[in-house]
């Protein structure tokens, strides 16, 4: 069983499938804590509905990213935090939060790494017209959506898609492949093998 | 009933897996000549067993790109091809080319494009560590394989593949795909709508 940190600004509907899994016993492991930038974001419902603890942790209130990851640390430190899982969580992290937590930072991102990444995943797929589209699972490194891939899922796209239909297909997709990965991340199954000679650190999954 | 030309460089296996659509008859095609740059290409081979014209045209033997495109111009136009398919061509072809067969030039390309252009698609996959990889087929423009994209089919990468394994995977589903592109061309399905205030020229695939 591992403790999971779950960062939100949003709906929270990743940080739901987490607690579904939980549920329906698919994944072993508990929400410790639930911290949003946003005061108003919907995820902090669904973990209250779910008994979790809660934390609104203010941006605008920090000089710089660096203390408000500071902020964020403290309070999943507090909670015994195992694992942290970025779920629609729009702020760049930094050094300070991923120095705290090794190779145990996690991002979902809406398309297939490294194709579209940053904020705008679907407008940028729909833009350039792929045919199949997908979301990633992956370690968070200091870039942004540049981090050792852990899993990716696949969606096809139709000729009628837009940025609003894309999504939703592949936030279902999301839906299955977090848990999943946290799964593995449960059994113990995860491992990183640092880059050599410039190369991108390898993820090992464990059969 | 289409007249393609087949541009190759190498071992063809694209080129044979036309052949051998037309010949169960799920593609409604004739190949009316077969290019190669390479005068040892294997696919030359695969185009003589068929009873299809070949030419070898050496571009060494040109000053420039476009010389050397006019000239494979002259052969594709001597057999009245309707449709010039880029199988394994390992040249970068010029608006010579493209401005005489307007979106009418068909590229296959082992990548889920705009992931990993190029010319080392798969070592530059296992490099960055992606979990699904795949194949491209699209329309050639004056980019290196940024042109409007007709379709694309996935592969699973596991954790043994490497640059050799990925390859043949990606191969068995491009022998797949490029012919059924081409049967959409045959069929007449395929139009283009040229990218209004700078956005991309986009694909319409009528049902």
């Amino acid at each position: 069983m591992i403790k999971l940190g779950v960062l939100i600004s949003g709906s929270g509907t990743n940080l739901q499938a987490i607690f579904d899994s939980i549920e329906k016993k698919t994944l072993d492991a508990e929400v410790a804590v639930v911290i949003s930038n946003k005061a108003e974001a919907v995820g902090l419902e669904r973990a209250k509905k779910a008994a979790v603890p809660t934390h609104f942790v203010d941006h605008k209130k920090f000089a710089d990213r660096a203390s408000f990851d500071s902020a964020v640390v403290d309070v999943l430190r507090d909670h015994k935090v195992d694992w942290v899982v970025l779920a629609g969580f729009m702020r760049i992290v930094t050094p300070m939060l991923l120095d705290s937590f090794p190779n145990r930072v996690v991002n979902i991102h809406p398309s297939l790494l490294p194709a579209f990444p940053g904020a705008h995943a679907h407008r940028d797929a729909i833009a350039y017209g792929v045919k199949i589209s997908g979301c990633t699972v992956h370690l968070v490194d200091a870039g942004t959506d540049t981090g050792p891939i852990l899993a990716q899922a696949v969606v096809p796209v139709s000729e009628g898609d837009d940025e609003a239909s894309l999504a939703q297909k592949v936030l279902y997709v999301e839906h299955q492949l977090l848990p999943r990965v946290l799964q593995q991340a449960a059994e113990g199954r995860i491992s990183v093998e640092p880059g050599k000679d410039g190369e991108r650190a390898r993820v090992r999954i464990r059969a």
